[in-house]
């Protein structure tokens, strides 16, 4: 069998770790090259298939390739652009075929969430009904920890990091201000739908009482009342208060605190701002000082205090990807597999696309703590090997140095398209 | 001369690097224990010797005072509280008066900004009056880095190290998703009265046209229009535009941009929250889609990325004080002295706290760029050594390891006093 070329994609958002990823896919690609030609990145995720505009990677130096293992944010560019069913979009998969074959591509590495697990799960089909073999393999990455069949996702540990250690340095600033300043400080963090990232600040704490001493977590609804209290207990007994809340954090009947925004383009409520809402709150009913931040991209992005545990995985699994599509395995994701907590030790697993698409794993109901304001010692048993180790950016001028490709697109061979 | 004791206190706002000029003192005061006794650390900053809250740091080991180095935070506590005029709080100073002499204190360190150094000096000039001869040196603080006379102030260069790693890599987020989804971005960082911190972000670009593309600074007035057009501009040409605001960022008149914020959910006014009046003012008036961030406490308490340059200094800054008081110096302030921008050399200098006192230093108006937006090559010149070099603290279980001092209170000898 001659080279194949590859495809591959970054979707959704971005993480410290997802070039991590690109970087051990194309690094074991061009280890492999007898079996895989070029590969072809798509300029802004799948956009750039539809579009044919496919970054020839092979036009890259070994030494930016290896820079990409430090560098966060999407190296090709990345992309909110869900494709819907076969039948709905017919045209777009078909397309997708054509610019595959166009350019020899054969095989189909899709970086991303839930969507883009569902997406190269349906390119494999497709594939199979077209009579144009490509191997689909879909490799995992979000911060939001909500994939299921994975111990973990990559970016998840970088986020958990960044928010635990921002969580334990902001808390100390509290505890010093606290006599005569600020008693309350609140910081909003990403989680639309599952708690995890919220639930990983609660790792800052060394013994019981310290902070974060409240958690404010999508899945455990949202009680005004019991929150206040919990406040104001809070800072009679230690002197002041730390919340860490989910974006996502909502009531009883799932109406998120922080709706109020636009929509963004996969349709789901833009959220932010809870924190200022929470401060406000605690200013109005209990009149204490506050303080808040809202972390935001900040976190996702904060390469330069990324877990070595989850650099390393997203390294790997971009790797497996390659080995997977080589070892003729088609329509599956490479997965995390924990074999212990402690010592913590993992390897690579495997599941099917067909069931991992559009499945979304929240936090177990045993990792809450009875009130709902923390987590339990088995979640903590589960968190704590995911932020382990340092792997910190070599550093230019005092600041983190990071890659930029040259992202050179190869000639176009067909007509255009409209998305 | 037998050895006198000395009292030390932390006040105000605290920084990323407040410790290492306690832990620079502290270990520059064991080094003289024939010439200081014991050091009694404020608790809480100065209310620490008005309530005669003394700790004794002679029962902290040396390995924990070594640990303050790299810990975050006032290890101590600080306080909001300004002494005023020596008519108005007369009964105040006295009291600090006959604390010091009740626990045979002949130094006074403070640590701090303006106001401190305001107060430093009239315990000097109280001293002298009563005839209870207490050697008073102030020493600089303050990430606002706005004290006159040293060229720079410990907490700042860690801030705006913290500020220009955290928009590069944020900028590298929206530049990846721009394509479909985020357009905008706007970071909000302190600054109230000058833009320092903001004018760091600009450290994050290597070339002209990088992020971050627009800078609101306090120096320079908001003109809605003005703004909006440089945006939309950035957009146009960029794809993307990153934003970062000084919350003291204000209109020609002199208010605050953010004393004009809406109300939220609750209806309550909401204070702070510039970085979403500014987002919403880019998505109502150019419809961009915008993500924005407010780093607030994290900025400040970010010992995992401070500047090594900053650290050096903070300590070296403790260390000189004690010299200062040995040397017969009294009412003065160790300063950082610039020799040359590149290669970075400085020195430690003094001022006379008679003029520090409540002097504000601004940025001059030949670090802005002509449009406001950024800033000069001279700026760069001056900012860049500060955010130089790197200094982790020691990780344990994957988060920073900071230290706890033990903080036992020396006996009362004093009755109790209300302030």
């Amino acid at each position: 069998m001659s080279a194949g070329n590859a495809f591959y994609a970054q979707s959704g958002g971005v993480t410290a770790v997802i070039n991590a990823t690109a970087c051990g896919l194309l690094e074991a690609a061009r280890r492999r090259s007898k079996r895989i030609g070029k590969v072809f990145a798509g300029r802004n995720g799948i956009l750039g298939a539809l579009h044919e505009e496919l970054i020839d990677t092979s036009l890259e130096s070994d030494a930016d390739i290896a820079a990409l293992r430090h560098t966060p944010g999407a190296a090709f560019g990345s992309c909110r652009y869900k494709l819907r069913s076969l039948d709905e979009q017919a045209r777009e998969y078909r397309r997708l075929i054509d610019v595959f074959a166009a350019h020899g591509i054969r095989y189909f590495f899709y970086n991303g969430g839930g969507d883009s697990q569902d997406t190269a799960h349906k390119v494999s089909l497709l594939s199979a009904r077209l009579d144009y073999p490509v191997t689909a393999i879909g490799i995992p990455k979000t911060v939001d920890n909500d994939l299921p069949f994975t111990d973990c996702c990559p970016g998840f540990g970088s986020v958990a990091k960044y928010v635990a250690t921002s969580t334990r340095e902001a808390a100390m600033d509290v505890a010093s201000m606290a006599e005569t300043s600020t008693k309350v400080f609140v910081l909003e963090v990403m989680g639309r739908h599952a708690g995890w990232i919220a639930a990983a600040a609660a790792l800052a704490q060394e013994k019981p009482g310290d902070p974060p001493h409240i958690l404010l977590l999508p899945e455990a609804p949202f009680h005004q009342e019991r929150f206040l209290a919990k406040v104001r207990q809070t800072v009679q007994k230690r002197g002041y208060c730390v919340v860490v809340a989910s974006e996502g954090t909502r009531y009883e009947d799932g109406k998120l605190l922080a709706e109020a925004g636009g929509k963004d383009a996969f349709g789901h409520a833009q959220l932010g701002g809870l924190a200022p809402l929470i401060a406000g709150l605690i200013r109005s009913k209990l009149g204490h000082k506050h303080h808040w931040a809202v972390a935001d991209y900040l976190q996702r992005s904060a390469r330069h205090i990324a877990s070595a545990v989850d650099v390393e995985q997203a390294y790997a699994l971009g790797q497996a990807a390659v080995d997977f599509a080589l070892a003729g395995k088609n329509a599956v994701m490479p997965t995390i597999k924990r074999l212990s907590d402690a010592p913590y030790r993992w390897t690579i697993g495997e599941a099917k696309l067909s069931r991992v698409a559009n499945v979304e794993r929240k936090m177990p109901k045993s990792y809450l703590s009875a009130d709902g304001f923390g987590i339990t010692a088995k979640a903590r048993r589960y968190l704590a090997p995911l932020i382990e180790g340092e792997d910190p950016p070599p550093y230019r001028n005092g600041l983190p140095q990071y890659v930029r490709l040259h992202n050179r697109l190869t000639p176009k061979k067909l007509g255009p398209f409209e998305v």
